[in-house]
Order: structure tokens, then sequence, then C-alpha cells
């Protein structure tokens, strides 16, 4: 059997900082400046995001101690956290995923940033971390 | 001064992979197949290809001990490399940079995969590793 994933663009790269306004900082220096920043209270993080094209590059500081990013920056550093992908169809592939023995961090859609519906893989299934995300029409 | 780096969208995103032939297949598994592999002496890397919209996800093995993704892997773990951003006027932005005291791991354009011009900025100017990339007409 195999998955009907069929990603449209990559919708998202996820950067774990420590000091959102510092990192912006260093990202403008280079000539990528965010188009928004807001605080996701949900997910423990304040975030900005550089468009490039049709994927954010999203720099997320974590707002708790007790968030993900906050845990894999005291693990491994700043630096490079996630990879969403956008798709069509998100339950169906997460159904088909389950069916597959895929290891899913999320077994249902849940809302994230900008309301869309998203869904994370395991990471032992491909060695990153990955995002599935969706926007209804 | 600012730079005018302006990137067209997300040319790849760059993984670090013990053995490709088992990470393909785990990108398989949920849907992800490559549809180019190649060996780059000169980054002494193989490298397989999966497409997501106009960006690769470029899964990279390295066929060296000195290699940097081999050194990569031996410090960090398996996982996410470096993000690389297709951009116009490579050589124009590099001087740019340059004259702005941003640090360069390559101050001119090399040849990379594809016949592409490509460059990487240093790692400490943003906390995560950038390539720039060009395609010429």
């Amino acid at each position: 059997m195999s998955i009907d994933l069929n990603p449209e663009f990559v919708d998202h790269i996820a950067v774990a900082v420590k000091n959102l306004e510092e990192a912006i900082k260093k990202f403008e220096r280079i000539g990528l400046k965010p188009y928004h920043t807001e605080e996701v209270a949900d997910q423990k993080v304040k975030v900005a995001m550089i468009k490039v094209g049709p994927t954010n590059i999203e720099l997320l500081e974590p707002t708790s101690e007790d968030s993900p990013i906050a845990k894999f920056i005291e693990k491994k550093g700043e630096g490079l956290h996630h990879v969403a992908l956008r798709v069509n169809g998100l339950e169906e592939i997460l159904n088909s995923m389950k069916e597959a023995g895929i290891r899913l961090i999320d077994e249902k859609p849940r809302l994230g940033a900008e309301g869309k519906k998203i869904a994370f893989i395991h990471p032992k299934e491909t060695g990153i971390l990955l995002e599935l995300s969706e926007v209804e029409e």
C-alpha cells in the first residue's frame, strides 16, 4: 500500500531561536525581513514569518520552558526544527498512514497558526520532524 | 545598507542521512519518492532528490569521512542540515554582503549540483546554514 501524499509545496521551514527580536535582526541583516509576527499561545511560541515564494521561514521562540521548542533548544541548540508540507485531504492521508502503521504524533488534524489544519508525523519515520498542513477552501 | 536578497523560492532543504538507501525507503513509505539520485564527487555526497512544488528535499549521504555531512552527523546526528534559497544576481549579492561585513563561506559563487551557481552564508550570521543558489538563463 502506498500513501498518496502528493504535497503541493513546502508550507514552512521552522527555526528554533532563543530570542525572536535578536533572530529577526540577524535575518534582516542578510535581507530576509519578516512580514508578520504573532504569539501562538497553544504552541507556546512567538513566531516571525519570512516569505520565500510559497514557503515561509518561521522563526520560533518558546514562551514557556515546557514548550517543545524550548526542549529542542536545550538538547540540540538553536537551528532548523521542522518542515511542513502543504497537502490536500489531510484527514484521509492520516487515516491511510495509520492503516499502514506509520507513527503519527497527531492521528487527527488539529488547529495550527493562521487557521490551518495540521498534523505531525513522528520523527522516527524519516529522521526529521515533518508536519502536514492543509488550508480548507 | 540593506541587502537586496529577494529570494524567489526555497531551492532545496538538505537532510543529512547515514545511509541513502535506507533513508529513501523511509521517505517512500510516507509517500515521498525521489525522482533523481546522483553522486556529487566535489561535495563528497550521494544525493536523492524529492520534488515538493518548486523545492527539492535532498537526502545527503556522505561518501567520505571528511565530508562536511559526515562531520555534521558525527556531531549532531542525522537530520535537517541546510536550506538553499534561489536568487538572481548571486555575484552582486555576495559583493554587497561582503561590503556589509556579512560572514560568507563562499565569497564567490562556485559550481553546485545540476550546474547551479551556489554560495554558503556562514551559519553564525543567522543560526542556520543558508545556501544561495542561482540558475543562469
